[in-house]
């Protein structure tokens, strides 16, 4: 499910890798380009040629019978759609968000609770498994493949997590998913970027690369800032993650020798597979419109579910409200629509992780 | 009192209008190129030429004596050193403050009190009387004088203010300096532009028309829900203040009809005065070094007492504060700085407007 960079390169490698894939997307205009040219053109890590999905589903209920698994490369705000989607199709396999991002999973299993539909086993993994960006309708180009990537899973869900380790043996398993979704490093390698850069954006069109050019030394200092919040509201709930460049060095997109000496702006700047990335375009741009609605807001739930202070990422999401017009700290992934409003830290956990 | 472009657009002005001038700055080495020039080579609104003062002072003592007013034209980081140079000088005739910027007058007496000594009479102007930029070390580019600033002074001062109000015409008497303090336009003209294009600043050394360039309709978004704040604080002291560009259509830097009609964006951007100034060259610049802990700091403290609730102007300092690596909201001009912590918003303004 999903036909933008991440969705083509999913169907380029499992196609490759002998599975029956049966592609669909809601918009299909976007998959038709692909469907005309007999597949994806892929290029990149994966090598190079055209790789060809078994079928181009239009509708989810036929692209669901008898399915394994399902797995949905989209971005975070359109969950909420694809989730209905998939409780209007009748889903009964196995649910794989990659990414889920931040709290992708319990974002839909609460889409379908809400719509008094029992939620199909749910995986969600930190990071899209791929860096990847499509050079035209037609095309992917697969900068990277992802070296390690997190797994989680609501309770039970542990067969599908070891389905998606499968497909995906760089998804390692995560305790819960609280733990995969703040290992999201979107929400801390966009974010302030986004923000010190958002004139830059707005007056060139995006005219820069977002890795390199604009990780300057008051951008990397504020990654950091955010990171030490990231990592706090983490380990309230008993999780030491790694931090950003560490994280990134394992998915294989930070320069591991500068990451491992704690120089942020040299193991970004320095990163393969993210250095021709070009900054956003606009201020419609994912990285504001998805990664701090749908990344730093639900992870400002949990802070204060978790009772960690989180200043700096709430001062992020002020900004960026201001800037975009929107009341991001209502308009995005809030507790409610988590399905987590009014737990506390120990109901939170026992929805995760189950009894105690 | 100072050698950058504000004092050498005083001198200027007050040297072709027949006043003496007794010219100092603290460091003499800023005030020399101009003594080697025999002058301030000026041009711009005020013609072209070489104006000369009476005496360029190395000793502050001397400069003061006899004089009718001492005017200090240096930015706010440089209020508490001059203050203590005017104790230590033991200053009687009234300091003019050009600009007070946000708190400048309550800042200064307090110095003077904190030191046992009874502060002179004192007055603030919101904004410098001049927009002005040193090409060269001895040379001062006026590209425009104010139209219209506002004057502020403590209880007691107001014979100064009039002798202010005599010097520069366009000075309005404010009620009291909170109605100054909070018409200093900088703290809401550069704040918003100077977070979303600090990449933009680093990357380039600030090669880019701030007033032009970043001017995006992101950026003239912030720069209004910012004005709403600063309104808010002033309203809850009885102020009802222009909007920043009926503020800076009435100085003389903003274009009159895009203001009129409530168009930021073009209002800014079509003002000839600001028109080819260049953004700062680094997070160093006192957009940054000023104008948030020494312009927003203070509106905090004042919107804390007024009880007003101004989170996006919080959310502008921590931002900053992750940007430079300084907490700015400790750093800055604080409520204890200002002499003013523990009152209340009816303690406050009777220390501003006397005795009710």
């Amino acid at each position: 499910m999903g036909a933008g960079a991440g969705g083509a390169a999913a169907v380029t490698e499992l196609s490759l890798g002998g599975h029956e894939v049966r592609w669909w997307n809601r918009n299909p205009a976007t998959i038709e380009p692909f469907r005309e040219h007999g597949g994806v053109r892929y290029e990149g890590v994966l090598g190079e040629g055209v790789a060809t999905p078994a079928s181009f589903a239009t509708d989810l209920g036929s692209a669901l019978a008898g399915a394994e698994l399902a797995m949905v490369c989209l971005p975070s705000l359109a969950h909420e759609l694809v989730a209905e989607a998939l409780v209007a199709a009748q889903v009964s396999c196995p649910v794989l968000l990659n990414p889920g991002h931040t709290c992708g999973a319990l974002h839909v299993a609460n889409v379908f609770r809400e719509r008094g539909v029992e939620p199909p086993p749910l995986v969600e993994l930190s990071t899209l498994t791929y860096v990847a960006r499509k050079p035209d309708a037609s095309t992917v180009r697969i900068t990277g493949a992802a070296g390690r990537v997190w797994a989680g899973c609501l309770p039970g869900s542990e067969e599908a997590l070891r389905l998606a380790q499968e497909i995906y043996p760089a998804a390692v398993a995560a305790r819960d998913v609280l733990a995969s979704s703040l290992a999201n490093v979107n929400l801390v390698l966009h974010t302030p970027g986004a923000i010190l850069s958002a004139a830059w954006v707005e007056a060139t069109g995006g005219d820069f690369r977002f890795y390199v050019d604009s990780m300057t030394p008051g951008v990397a200092r504020s990654i950091d800032a955010l990171d030490r919040e990231r990592l706090a509201v983490a380990a309230a709930y008993d999780h030491a993650l790694p931090a950003l460049t560490e994280e990134m060095a394992a998915i294989g997109t930070a320069e591991a020798t500068a990451a491992a000496r704690g120089d942020t702006q040299a193991a970004i700047a320095g990163g393969e597979a993210n250095r021709l990335i070009k900054a956003p375009d606009s201020l419609d741009h994912r990285y504001y419109a998805e990664d701090f609605g749908y990344g730093l807001v639900p992870m400002l739930e949990l802070a204060r579910i978790g009772g960690v202070v989180v200043p700096y990422a709430s001062a992020l999401v002020e900004v960026a409200s201001a800037l975009r017009g929107e009341p991001l700290a209502a308009s995005g992934l809030t507790a409610e629509r988590l399905g987590i409003a009014g737990l506390d830290r120990g109901g939170l956990l026992e929805l995760v992780r189950g009894p105690a």
